[in-house]
This record gives C-alpha cells, structure tokens and sequence, in this order.
C-alpha cells in the first residue's frame, strides 16, 4: 500500500488531474490524499485545480451527536443522484486522528452509495481540533468541486466551533436537529441560529417535533424581525431521513437558497470570504511550519536559553524568531 | 472601572514594576490585565521583567473536574505561607470568556487567602480554547515570577491538551485523581502518566482510595521499568485536602522534585522548552493579528477574488500574503 502510494507519487499532475476531471474516484482519492499529507506537490495540484474550481455547490450539514447527520447525508446524496448530479461527500471526523478510507466502514448508511461512480465520498479527521474542521477540507473541497461534483455535502458534528467554520466554507448551511434534546435552546445559545440557512428537524415522527419547529420558528421570528426584506429567512424542514420523508423538501430549499445566494450577491461574498480564509490558513499553516522547524535549530535554542535566563524579554526574541521565519 | 483604568494605563512602567516587585498586588493586578489586554505596553513590560525573572518554582496542578482541585491549591497555599513563601496563584477557568478579578467570587476556598498580601490569585479565562491554557498564562506567569513570588501554582482543569500544555509550562506538574472515578485507567488513557510529576489521590478518605493508588503505582511500575536510575519516579500521595491532611507530604515531594529538577539539569532544559513555546507564541500571535490586518484590506479582497474565481490558486495567494505580513 505505502509503496503503491510511492509509485503513484510519481504520477504526471496533469494526468491525475484530468483523471479527476473524468470522474476517476482513485484520482480524486489520491489528490485528497496529497493534500492530506500536506504535500510538497500541493501547490503543484492548487495551480493546476484553480481554474476548475467553483462549479459546485457546498452544503454544510452539521448537528449535535444523535440527530441523524450520516442519514440525512445518505438521503440527501439519493435525492441529488436521482435527479442526475455528481455529489461529493466530505465527512469530518472529530473524535478520529486518521483519515482516509478506514473509517467509511463505520459509516454504514453511506456504504449504499459506495458502488455509485457519479458519488465520492471521503472520510477526514479534524486533527485533534476538538470540533473543528481539518486545515486540510477546503482544499479536499477544491479537489471535488474541480473534480466535476455538483454539490459537494461537508458533514461534521456540531459541538464547539464546527458550526462557525462549516458556515464560513459552505454556500448554504443546514442545521440539524431532533426532537425532544431541548436543542432549540441550545441551537440559540450555540450561535447557531446566526448561521444556519436551512433548519431540518429529524426524526420528525418522534413525540415532540412540532414543538421544536414552534420553538425555532419562535426564536428565528424574534431574530429576524429586523431583517432586510431582501434577506433570507431560514426555512425549518421537517424529515424523517432513515424513510427519505421530507428530504425533497430540503432538496428543494437548498435549491431556493442557492438561487437566492446567486441573485443577491450573498455567493460571491461568501466565497470571496471563503478564500480571504483559505489564504489566510496556508499562510498561517506555513509561517508555523517555519517556526517549527527553526524551534529545532540552534539560533532558537540561543533565543530560548538567553529569555530562560532572564537576558532577553520573548518579544524580543519573537522579532528575531519572525527575522528568521521570514528571510 | 474603565476610566480608571485608563487613567492607570498611563503611570510609568518602572513605578509599576517596582511597585509589584515591592509587592503590591495593585500593580500585579494591572501588569497581568496588560497581559490580558494583549497592550501595545507589553513589550515593555516584558523587556523590564525579564531580568527579574526565573527565581519562582512553578507548579502546575491539573486533574478532572471534582476530584478538589481548588481545595488542593487552597491546602498548598496555605502549607506554603506556613513556611513564609510569597505565592501566586493562577487558575485557569476553561468555561468562561471572561478573565480577572470577577470570577473570585467562585472561587469560595480561595477566599481564605484574600486579605493575605503575601498571597496573590489571579482567575483566567483560556479564551475559549477547550482545556487550553490561555496565551497569556506565560506571561501572567512571567509577571508573578518578577513580582517576587517564591512559587506560582497554575491551577486547571485536566480536559483535552490542558496536562501537556500545564506541563510545559510548569517545573512540576502535580497530577489530581479521586477514588471510584475510574481515574487511574483515564489517567493512562489520557497521557497523564508522562507528564505527571507528583500523583495525588485527594478524598483519601473515601472508599476506593487505596485502589487507585494501587492501579496508579502498577501503572507506574509498567511505564517506568527501564527508566534510567537518575530519572525520576513520580510519587503517589494521599491527601484529605478539605482537612489538610497529606498536605505537608505533597509539599515534600515539590520540593523533592525542585531538588532532583536542579541536580539533573532537567530544571534548565524545561525552562528552556517553556521559554521556546513562549517565543513561538508570541512570534505566531503576531503574525497571525498582521494576517487578520490584512484580511480586511483591499490587497487581501484582490487575492481573494481572485482565488474564488479561479484566477490564482490559494498558495501563491499565501505567497503574496506572508509577503505582505512580513514587509
């Protein structure tokens, strides 16, 4: 396997793209597994995907543990693969330091779309950022979106900042919730209501359903009574995803959304944002590297000895160390 | 308050140095809200610290919530003044957003030693980083140190990276367990044996007490069998904190460990870690608050256009923003 992967290291980038481009999953799969392992050829690939980008639509879909995301997501891909699109699968696993192909096996519901050539789906860990999404996923998007997906469905639990960077990379953010976790209340203490675009409230034939949609449907009127009348106002779906109840009504709000983001301006303004935060992460990702890897040398051993000993204050040595990063 | 504290923003730095080296918990309050402020002052307090510092023990305690974390340091304090110590104390509060004095009011056993000048307490917020210690908690630390503290305890909860990140800070990381919590296997699990210097079982005189201490030492015994015979083997012991008991023995042991950490040179090689984390910080802090200058400026929405449309990819994009960063 690993020298497999050695021998296609060597592969032509332009090849593998156009592979990509042709709907090859081993292509895709080996161009997200570069930008896994933060390869030196990356830039190499970013050039050659830039142009391909921006066909497709990004869906974030997040949710506390428990309301049904693999199931919505699994649903969602079949509505879309019914009516002809390509769809990729982006699933973020918090609780995992690995990624790559081995977790798919615990996500069984998606194993349904595993045999289906016009759907890729990739397992990516978040790297120990409790929550957060890998450095690495908006580059796995670029990879997709220039592969030829549609739609390409980011899914990740929600706890911590998930639902703040899911928001900031997807066109259009879904909310997931179910009945009877008081989740309407916490939605609103987690800052959740800022930034869903689409509530979906699972397992909607579970007692007390109705009475999270009043709840939300509640708490977004009081949100939104100032709003432009130009804006968008979140719809609240309700499904029962494990039957595909409801899931066309998603399908067809995220589809709304998707017109309203293009005939408002709100598209390039969330992807221009999206790629001030991709630039800024690479650039951060690489000016941390360097300081890494000058943290083992011996002119920051000095700095350190000298501020340990009380000779030179650390901002000081922070301008030297920045000297050195940057030269 | 505000006005005030504009109004003290102003007073010579060397006054509040002396001041604080003189022992006044006034100026210790206002070096360390400067630390939390991130003020442009701050380099100059640190290049008139530096000198001063180094002569303070730092001891972190770290544990799971419930197993008497404040009662512990509350008992060390207090087994500390007995022996005429200054100490300083930061707790690390990783549920709140908000730092200083406010936070005090929680801290019921602290209030033993509110009206001690000898003492000085300070609360923290890690910022929302989940069991992260702050960025500031060095340079806190820093300006305790130079204020003549004879020991900074740094108190925080064992969630997530809080243990690696106490440890490398601290000289001696005191490790918390509490019978019948199953600790000592979470404590392995966690990564806790490797950075523990010093284990106490506090509530000893609950059932299950001398259980865990067994698990712990045969946990011990199995990590540390080809240990070098100069290194050091983490104690294990109990304590009552609420009623002092044990107390004296866990203060033996510190000091034990302050002598072994001199004798080996492991004193300095910490401190010269602490001190290369410190400067990384500092240095990253930086350039990351010169990136989000950027990001709202019309160079940084030129690259992000052009990444989101395809014109440029976003690693040349970084290039032209790190060149921007560090000009």
């Amino acid at each position: 396997m690993s020298a497999g992967r050695l021998t296609r290291g060597d592969e032509p980038l332009p090849e593998l793209v156009a592979a990509a481009r042709e709907g090859s999953a081993r292509a895709v799969a080996r161009l997200i597994t570069l930008v896994e392992e933060a390869s030196p050829r990356l830039r190499e690939v970013m050039t050659q995907l830039a142009p391909l980008c921006g066909g497709a639509q990004v869906i974030g879909l997040t949710g506390a543990p428990g309301v049904g995301k693999s199931t919505t997501t699994s649903a969602l891909v079949s509505a879309y693969r019914r009516r002809g699109q390509r769809v990729g699968v982006l699933a973020i696993d918090p609780s995992s330091p690995f990624s790559g192909g081995a977790l798919l096996g615990d996500r069984v519901r998606m194993q349904d779309h595993a045999t289906d050539p016009g759907v890729f789906i990739r397992s990516m860990a978040s790297r120990g950022q409790l929550g957060g999404l890998s450095w690495a996923t908006p580059q796995a998007l670029r990879v997709l979106d220039a592969a030829g997906c549609d739609l390409v469905l980011i899914e990740t639990v929600g706890v911590g900042q998930a639902e703040v960077e899911i928001a900031s990379l997807a066109d259009s953010t879904v909310v997931l919730l179910a009945p009877g976790m008081g989740d309407a209340i916490q939605a609103a203490k987690a800052g959740i209501l800022e930034v869903a675009d689409i509530f979906v409230v699972n397992k909607a034939d579970r007692d007390g359903a109705d009475q999270t949609v009043r709840e939300l449907k509640g708490m977004l009127s009081l949100g939104f009574t100032d709003a432009a009348p130009e804006g968008w106002r979140p719809p609240v779906c309700k499904t029962v995803a494990a039957r595909g109840d409801g899931i066309d009504e998603v399908v067809d709000a995220l589809e709304r959304h998707r017109e309203w983001l293009a005939a408002s301006g709100e598209r390039e303004r969330r992807r221009a944002a999206r790629a001030r935060g991709e630039i800024a992460a690479i650039a951060l990702t690489r000016l941390r590297s360097r300081m890494d890897e000058l943290r083992g040398q011996a002119a920051m051993a000095g700095l350190a000895a000298d501020v340990a000993a009380g000779r030179l204050d650390p901002y000081s040595a922070a301008d030297r160390l920045i000297e050195g990063v940057t030269a």
